[in-house]
């Protein structure tokens, strides 16, 4: 059974709209507009407990998954939903011990959701343009406890990936198209490359270009999620919908013939 | 770079229709209607390369990722899809070292996938009622190598699950909803349940049930694949989609209240 | 070519978020935060035209459609949505003289999208239990100059349907179940039943009850709207999207054996 | 009630996969593998009844509606499917009296959709350049009796539209682009211009040339059915779909500014 304690970042859930990430410390407390919890009481508690605050109101105390950190994480500077994230997991092939490059690093959701296939023994390489980005990036993956699994960078791959023999690369980029050439030197042959593109523009420049460089299994999909509310005599789809993210392109690097 | 060895599984691609799973050994061939390709001068040779067959015809050679298992596998007893598989890895919230318990093993598709997320450290312990799938499922388990993190065994889990503390529990049977009150008491607080089911009246009596039980985050979703043909004025959705594999339910597992 | 006349209704269109629509009087203006019109200036101008306001801002002159007419329409009391009514206008095989029932009336959307379709020698009968939605009905219907085809009277129609031989029943009420029995006696053979509803259990219900009485073809389907965004390197589907609006059950009447 | 009357054509419903559409003629048989059935005695009986065949199989005559004429046209020449056929209908904003302009012909599915919208007073001028295409049309067409309301002619309108004030224009042909500016000057003021494109390509094109013409509220959809198998215990989106057909693109044309 696993017990919480003091310095975990714990996930406060009031109902499923307000949930809170909180760092558990001795002798604070955590203030809601429900009252307040006394944070040190909670110190080698198992987690599922529910708490009770200062206004009789029950909180439940959840320990932070991965998928909590992409949906907690600062979306301003990302369109990558859990339905996308998870796809690419899967379609990359990675697992543990594998090497990634990332780009760009946009908010660290997917850098952490990739850390957390990869740990113990591989690593995510990551890169973005923006300084900003990188400072809030560091701040989410930091706090995840990720960071080991993670090496971030300023960098314009445009010019060049400096990386060779990784098992995956995933983008998530404007100009996709640029880095194509640099993708198929830095992968391992067989490794898979990928792109997650918001328009039809960006997909039909970076087939393009994947079509002009050894890489097989070239394919574009979208993934399309629905919530279905299940209640009695009230079961059917949410009226409202996220209808597009992006689309997400894949192939496959292939080297010299052997002769 | 990982270097073709003998006794490794690859992936023979000819095109996107005809790929081959083909254990490499010395002296042997492998024989298609386009050629043979003698397997032996591929040992010690990087993944990724192309081969030509007796023929004249070029073959890809590539590594073999769970992806392409779970596509490759037999799909008579199965109908999950990389978009549901995918889905249910993140949303379980496991990673290296998770306990993750399953029912049914089916083919073994989900379970190789649940494996490869959890090595080397954790656990999928899979159920099955049908002593046939569970063969199929262990040749197929056996064969990506990824027996050593699994458990399989015959039993029928409406009757108990014989885990606790276990981190996630995935189920894809006819009757999920018996499940429930054993799938509380074998997860760890804060644990994740999700089960996979084809009709919405399995949804309704899972939901259902999952509402008598110190469960939180009852939800449910379904994903929708398009995949997207990409060509010089020729882009755009394929014309046959699959509409509908199954709906995904998912909750976590809450305790007693903290005093 | 059709000139704008005293008394008719347009439909004045700044973008596509702003539209107005405006009775043309001789005499009036239309005050809008970017200036007025005169109405009376627009009298034997063809439709089409492009008009002036007295701030100097462009607005466009439309003839009202009965989709412009659907979407205007007090949304409060009907979630029908354009790809709802427009199939349920092509699967009732009705067309100019045909003769259809509907319940409940509603704002009265579908009413005029019907209507337009029977007219000039059909007639659409229109039920609803609520006063006050057959007065909200009343007042757009008369404005749209459709109510010479249009019955509308305040009636239960679970307890009957005071017809025979319609060509269509359309439903679009809570409980449509407890009509099937009444739609059966009042269509036509060949007719054909619909029921729009927004829930899995009222489309479970319906289509049991249609299943013990004399209907073939019973079907269900569901229609999803993406709106896609069309400019320079910007096109991809909308980010928001109508997730859900309800099912579409059909039937056709069949009778007795001939002997 | 309606009842058969000699030269009807009726349409057969074995079961939902087995409908054959059958002139009904004196003294004539109609013979299917599960016996035949004596046309003659269907004379004078009301749509709706049951037939046996002279192996006691039942068979149910229904009278043919628009929708089944369109899902039992020739499949080879065109990809228009009820949801879109429905979905233009309403958008076109047409009804008895309007003319629409519609090209190419293709099977005639869609002509006499509309043909059966404008009757009586109305015209569809349909055109093609294949004369095999307006072959099959004309077979179709003529064979539902909507001939009067129908103009067909073998012409290239990429070159011109020989009308002038028609209510709205209808395109499925492979370079709609070619015909923004023919389409603008034959339409009235207000009226509806409307393109259906396979690729994404083509709607970029046709999108940029609206936007070279005075035309407004250019946008574009797209339409997914989903058919629900509804059965007790087995409620589901059936597996298979369409999961694309075509993008739908619509216009207003707008005309000169009022002095």
């Amino acid at each position: 059974m696993t017990l919480i304690k003091e310095g975990d970042e714990i996930y406060l859930v009031l109902d499923h709209r307000r949930t809170y990430k909180v760092k558990v410390e001795q002798d604070k407390q955590f203030h809601t507009h429900k009252g307040f919890i006394e944070l040190g009481k909670l110190i080698d508690q198992p987690y599922g407990i529910v708490v009770t605050s200062s206004l009789g109101v029950s909180f439940y105390v959840l320990k932070p998954l991965i998928r909590d950190r992409v949906l907690k994480t600062d979306r301003r500077t990302q369109v990558l939903y859990p339905k996308d994230i998870s796809y690419i997991l899967l379609q990359l092939g990675i697992g543990p011990g594998s090497s990634v490059v990332e780009a760009g690093t946009g908010s660290g959701a997917l850098t952490m959701a990739l850390a957390n296939v990869v740990r113990p023994d591989g690593k995510v390489y990551s890169y973005d343009i923006s300084e900003r980005h990188q400072k809030t990036a560091a701040k989410n993956i930091e706090r995840s406890g990720l960071m080991p699994y993670v090496d971030l960078d300023i960098l314009d791959i445009t010019e060049g990936i400096p990386h060779e023999d990784v098992d995956a690369i995933i983008l998530d980029m404007a100009t996709p198209w640029l880095v194509i050439e640099h993708a198929w030197k830095a992968l391992a042959g067989s490794g898979v490359f990928m792109s997650f593109s918001p328009t039809i523009e960006q997909v039909i420049k970076v087939t393009e270009e994947l079509g002009n460089h050894p890489f097989i299994e070239i394919e574009t999909v979208e993934l399309m999620l629905r919530e279905i509310t299940v209640a009695p005599n009230k079961t059917r789809p949410k009226t409202q919908m996220i209808g597009h993210s992006g689309y997400l392109t894949s192939a496959r690097k292939v080297t010299r013939l052997l002769e």
